[in-house]
């Protein structure tokens, strides 16, 4: 027996009897030389909205963080573990990647959870609602907004976060002066699970639209 | 012209052209009713090594929180932001996944550097070399032993740091009830790049073996 | 009635009825001709991991030093009998052989022995504990590492003990010699005897990887 | 590229795609459950002369000590390193096993040492001239018979050899006391290289005959 759940351990058989044979010596290559991945993203934990599936992504193409809600504390030098700031770190200065993707979701249920603050904890660390304190501002600008719908609310709050990140991140020295010689590109997308489309961020003006895809 | 790198849109355009029309139907009910993933996945940022790929997994299968070297912080219910234990919290609490995956990989650079605490502090911040701090006393016990090679220390401390990783995660209550109540099964898993090979921890001996494939 | 255990005699049966008529030929040259084995394995006793088992080998093709834990005690010119010594004296000067692989493999009763000294001896000589005397230094080494399970301890001192034995032969003046001029090579390999896999020894590092069998 | 001579690993193909296929099983449960060798045996190292290929012998059948001309040194309980001890105690007081085979052969190098001792000695330390003097009395009194060939002298000794051997072995009080009790039996063996013929010795009369094999 293995000690492993039986739909994990099938997916496994799938991959090693399909893919990995027909990329064996990628794999292998990237075993020899090391990953030298150009493109880091930041991504939600949502089952839905797994990066390589989205950007049909092969080994060693996409270093990737994934958080709940996809956020990036702000620059904070102290002595404390911070996970998403160390990953950012290695990106950056040891692997030198060349963009950043924050990639947000629709129906994401962390921002769902900012937007509905007075619910009682998940367990009594209250985790979530602390994480999530990340966005608090922007929720409680958003929820006081009657005019819009509960839909439209979670939309707006979920492409404000990702400009909200993208501004994190630039509070990180090395991020913002790499970005400022050229050598870094910041990149925001929204992705529709219903639809599987992706929505990509306009630097310039923050709006969100579909890439023309023929 | 489109605010994404060009692989990225290339890559997305293959999800669009030829996976989202064959799973239309599993994300329009993913979208309307919200994910119920069995398993969450913790692992680490490296772009060789992604879950959906090793396990073969579609959408709606995997929770899964990246950070380097998948470490999982002790608890600590303080006022900080704490991304890992969000993230356990929303699966274990609000997702009631059955199964938690640690599944960590050969050459992890994060191992790499906790191997060698010494070397430069990537940036002032220094915040790999205060995450992988998390492992720093087996890292020590390791590195102190000259007879192992650097290949043979650097898989040790990654099989050593899963069991560890897996110790903390038993530190927050939610987890250790429902595991002793066996609702929730926690695994260990490594994976070698070179050779696409998964090695499944046993539970009982903490000893990792390859699953028969047959 | 034959003084040989029954099983013992079904096999020279089968020996004299299958193997030998088809191989007659060559017993009968190696007979006139004398061996010239061009490789001499250090291998353990087990029955497990014959080395003729493993490499598929013929009559004349390997020279065989068999003792616990494929040991090589360092050289010793004084009067006592060196068993291991003399074949290897035997095997360079008088066959001449190219290669010499020390062969180790899993499971090892000798290595287990070694990492658990305060267990009562076999016997008032005892011989083992004595003999296993040849790794103390690295076997004390191994067990203080708490932090590996009682497996993984295993297997890193039959590794080490391997890379232990080939600098052992080095400290043969016949053996340091030749391998300087070339006409000598020292191979390191482990053999799984669960798996059927061999793992073989990089000179330079020291790690053990598994061939390429396409 | 692999660091192993190309025959065998030639020789390790042919056992991983035709052997290991067909006692995959047998190997899975001797990893799992520890050998439990029913024989011992003592042998060359000759190329020419391996147990498990005269015995068909298969994974987990023999417990096999190779030193040069299949020699015993008398019990000697000091602090000194004993291979062939060491083995002989692991065998009887760990194994348990019920017989010990002392297999001898034609045509063996180090009985042609033992009867040429004025020969040059084949490095500085000498060790097979030291190692073939556990047979020194025997070979002077078999030397000094000029009414015999060479061919005669040679297996003479071989012979000869094997009962020395054999009551060798008795010295050990764990071999006098088990086979005192029934539990353990004594056999000497020889093999025609160039016949493949077995010769096995009478253990109450020490004569050499070939079983009947029909």
């Amino acid at each position: 027996m293995t000690h492993l759940p039986e739909r994990l351990l099938a997916g496994y058989r799938n991959f090693m009897s399909r893919r990995y044979p027909s990329e064996s010596a990628r794999y292998q290559s990237l075993a020899r030389d090391g990953q030298s991945p150009e493109t880091m993203v930041i991504a939600c934990c949502d089952s839905r909205a797994a990066p390589e599936t989205v950007f049909d992504a092969g080994p060693g193409e996409l270093f990737v963080v994934r958080n709940v809600a996809n956020l990036v504390p702000p620059y904070a030098p102290d002595d404390r573990f911070h996970g998403t700031s160390a990953a950012l770190e290695f990106a950056v200065q040891s692997l030198k990647v060349k963009h950043i993707v924050v990639m947000g979701h629709g129906r994401c249920g962390g921002i769902g959870a900012a937007l509905n603050p007075s619910a009682e904890p998940l367990s009594p660390g209250d985790f979530i609602g602390k994480w999530m304190g990340l966005v608090a501002p922007a929720a409680e600008a958003v929820s006081g907004n009657a005019m819009m719908t509960a839909v439209e609310r979670q939309t707006a709050l979920e492409r404000i976060s990702i400009r909200y990140q993208l501004a994190n991140l630039r509070t990180f020295p090395c991020v913002k002066i790499l970005e400022d010689k050229g050598r870094l590109t910041l990149h925001g997308a929204w992705f529709d699970i219903q639809t599987g489309e992706l929505w990509v961020m306009d630097p310039k003006t923050g709006d969100f639209t579909r890439p023309d895809l023929d």
